[in-house]
């Protein structure tokens, strides 16, 4: 894992933006600090001025990213904090306050994290084979991960069974983070390549199929890396069920369902010019959606930190996000 | 593209295996003139010791690739062509009979990949949209290829329609060499990685999927590059038809079904290290199929240079092959 020091709002903004800072939950722990820094950075001398700061650093950061709800979530929680802020310290009193409640966020994913895998870990059966796409471990998120939090949990609750890892084109997380971070927890882990997934399911390897979440509608659609929704397909037309890990804070109501998702296009280079040489002709035009969006009919269930929503989701899912809201307006009451 | 001169038989039995001569018709006019590369080798000094030489280089390039019924074609016709030379003029006679006959199946394909091309084209709908999945144009064939023959051919009739172009991990043929054959050929074309298929097909711009094929069973179980039976699955996921463009020398009546065709397992570097860099921590554990089977059930239809064969498969595809056989011992028997 590298650390990155982040101490300026426009190196915030950069690293989530180019996915050096990548996965959901961890995006809004460090969007979240970002405010801190970059309200920090421009020396507020009142708390009025340290209020403002706070939220023009919230508008700035929203720009890095157009999928990624928990970095909208994370800056609209730290928005209501500079609201929220006594202001009877001046401008330190404002930055104090911000910097607790991005604590507490920072914390929140920890507890989450570790619940979510508590939650999913059953659905990995004793000599198992399960299939995953890109990364969602805990580089992914502030400690243990989301859809390998479920596969940690299941290791620690001493079952054996052996990770598929798709390598994940065309930034290869699967390949460079996924095997590493299974491999660090001791899971017996395989590399394939995303396009070897259907045969691996053919071939009965495969049990169950765990994935991460960037963004689920209202209705359980849910974006997530490229190729995700292609995975879910194969998965349905081998019958393996297909599950979704993620914190109710990546569930977003106000989209009523995938087609509210915009899908991010990325640069051409990320295919042609990956590795650090070239691998298809110059000036070829490339098609690079950096999301797809699988729609609710083909995920089995969505695995959170309050247990695991089945179809129908609509409902369950907007219950479990008020319950999570709530729950949240107590905290921040009682902190 | 780049001409190897293969002037012993161990170089033609290297370049086979090592895929730098791919695809299944491209193996086959390899092979066979690989026979007499072989035998002129051993500078057999009778007419006896050359026919035994051109059968020794045949057993010894069959063991180079598992999968490709070509190869075993070939070599079989070089075997009956051994077999049958003149005896009367020794060494050179037998020699010049065999060059004769690689000489014949090189031209054979021309004409096949051009009667494949003719078959197929009205498969493509004006402004339409082609995904394909690896290789199997110009570069895999002699001349003018199988699934590109269709979409070359589409072209010269004036259709206007956009190729997708699966870059096809981890060799990715599609990246390096379809996308430079069809833009060769002022055809446009878009490079996607293969985990995008699914979603460039769900936003509608796939109207027809078409692939080359390694071998097809007697069913219409079609042996090819890995990831093609993913792409079949995901192709009746969205009802867009799939089409497998081969030469009838690719049917195996002696597979009865996909159950019968070895999958060849390749190297963990073709996908840790492909590029020049490592993608995957080292000695990570890795599996890479070479092939995979796509079920009969999932293709459309297969188009040959006789035409195109729909399903039910089996009966079409038999008297296909014996009519063609029937063809090319008639060809044989005037040459």
């Amino acid at each position: 894992m590298i650390v990155i020091p982040l101490e300026r709002a426009d190196a915030v903004w950069e690293a989530i933006r180019s996915l050096r800072v990548r996965g959901a939950p961890a995006i809004g722990v460090c969007a979240a600090y970002g405010v801190v820094v970059g309200t920090r950075e421009r020396k507020p001398d009142s708390a009025k001025a340290a209020v403002h700061a706070a939220r023009d650093t919230a508008d700035y950061l929203a720009t890095s990213r157009p999928t990624a709800v928990n970095l909208f979530w994370a800056l609209d929680r730290m928005r209501a904090a500079a609201k929220a802020a006594p202001t009877d310290r001046g401008a330190p009193g404002v930055l104090a306050h911000l910097e607790k409640t991005a604590a507490a966020i920072h914390e929140e994913d920890r507890r989450l994290c570790r619940a979510i895998g508590r939650a999913g870990a059953a659905l990995i059966p004793e000599n198992g084979g399960v299939l995953t796409h890109c990364n969602a471990g805990g580089l992914a998120t502030a400690d243990y991960g989301t859809a390998l939090a479920v596969m940690f949990r299941a290791h620690e609750e001493g079952r054996v069974f052996r990770v598929f890892a798709d390598e994940t084109r065309p930034l290869l997380q699967g390949a460079r983070l996924t095997t590493w971070e299974l491999r660090e927890h001791d899971i017996p882990v395989t590399l394939i390549c995303d396009s070897m997934a259907a045969q691996v399911m053919k071939e009965g390897k495969i049990d169950v199929v765990i994935v991460g979440a960037d963004r689920i509608a209202a209705n359980g659609d849910t974006a997530n890396k490229i190729g995700t929704y292609g995975v879910a397909l194969l998965a349905a037309a081998h019958k393996i069920p297909f599950y979704v890990a993620a914190p109710t804070s990546t569930i977003d109501l106000n989209a009523a369902d995938g087609s509210a998702i915009p899908i991010e296009q990325r640069s051409a280079e990320e295919i042609t010019n990956g590795f650090g040489a070239a691998t298809a002709p110059p000036g070829i035009d490339v098609y690079n959606p950096a999301f797809d969006v699988t729609p609710a009919s083909f995920i089995t269930g969505i695995v959170t930190e309050s247990g695991i929503v089945r179809p129908p989701f609509e409902d369950r899912l907007r219950e479990m996000v008020l319950a999570a809201e709530q729950g949240r307006l107590v905290a921040a009451g009682s902190s």
